[in-house]
């Protein structure tokens, strides 16, 4: 199926359980609105893929290269144990990256997170808090730009 | 964590769950040996990684490049509705990428596979079979060798 840029619209259940950190020349990053594990997701903004294959070759490296950004930067951030980095799409086909700062204290640990309990949503200071510090982190490397600025 | 690609040892965790079905430049090439789920696991051969970030530039491109060689071989070789790949690692901290083909009528869908039920072992005839056109399919996207022929 090819991606066609202009058409793209973030599927509804990913926008409505997650916070907008910005958006890279690809991507939508988000937050998941969960405050009991750090969780965030690329959405490279292109319609009908729901498999990295899907990408043009030069948007598959690049989709990867921002995953790495983004891994790299939330291990330092929270201090995790391990990082969690999947392309699931079972439930929402819409191709999305999960990155999950993960802690042998957390409530999933050592099982993956998806389907255990219920959210916690962040408290309304602590999320613009975090999207700070996050905004900040991810700025440089992934050329963020806040959604609205575009 | 420095790489030392010269120490590399599988996890024997993973070593026990899995058929071999050969090595690239980069990885180790392993069938989980689950009947249950068409399952491959990319392990790049590099001692002491754990964080895909954790590897050279160039060795993550590789990774992300033989995975999107994996997931879109698998993706065609079964007919699988979905693909699920991930770097987990919260069991087995050696960095390894699962890339499993996903059905409307697997035993776990829509849920993750991780932690479901108990693994089915192939019938050795039918691994046999599978690991053949695994191979087939991957001897040249991957420049594939078999283990043993190093």
């Amino acid at each position: 199926m090819a991606a066609m840029p202009g058409l793209f619209e973030l599927d509804p259940r990913l926008a409505a359980a997650t916070l907008s950190v910005g958006s890279t020349a690809l991507s939508r990053v988000l937050l998941m609105n969960d405050a009991r594990f750090p969780w965030i997701i690329l959405v490279p903004a292109r319609e009908g893929v729901t498999e990295p294959f899907q990408l043009a070759s030069s948007e598959q490296e690049a989709l990867w290269s921002e995953s790495m950004v983004v891994a790299e930067a939330m291990k330092r951030h929270f201090e995790a144990d391990k990082l969690n980095i999947a392309a699931l799409g079972n439930q929402v086909s819409q191709l999305h990256v999960h990155h999950i700062a993960r802690f042998h204290t957390d409530d999933a640990w050592p099982g993956p997170v998806w389907g255990v309990g219920s959210a916690i949503p962040y408290p309304e200071a602590a999320a613009e808090v975090l999207m700070d510090d996050l905004r900040s982190r991810l700025y440089e490397p992934l050329a963020l730009r806040e959604m609205g600025q575009e």
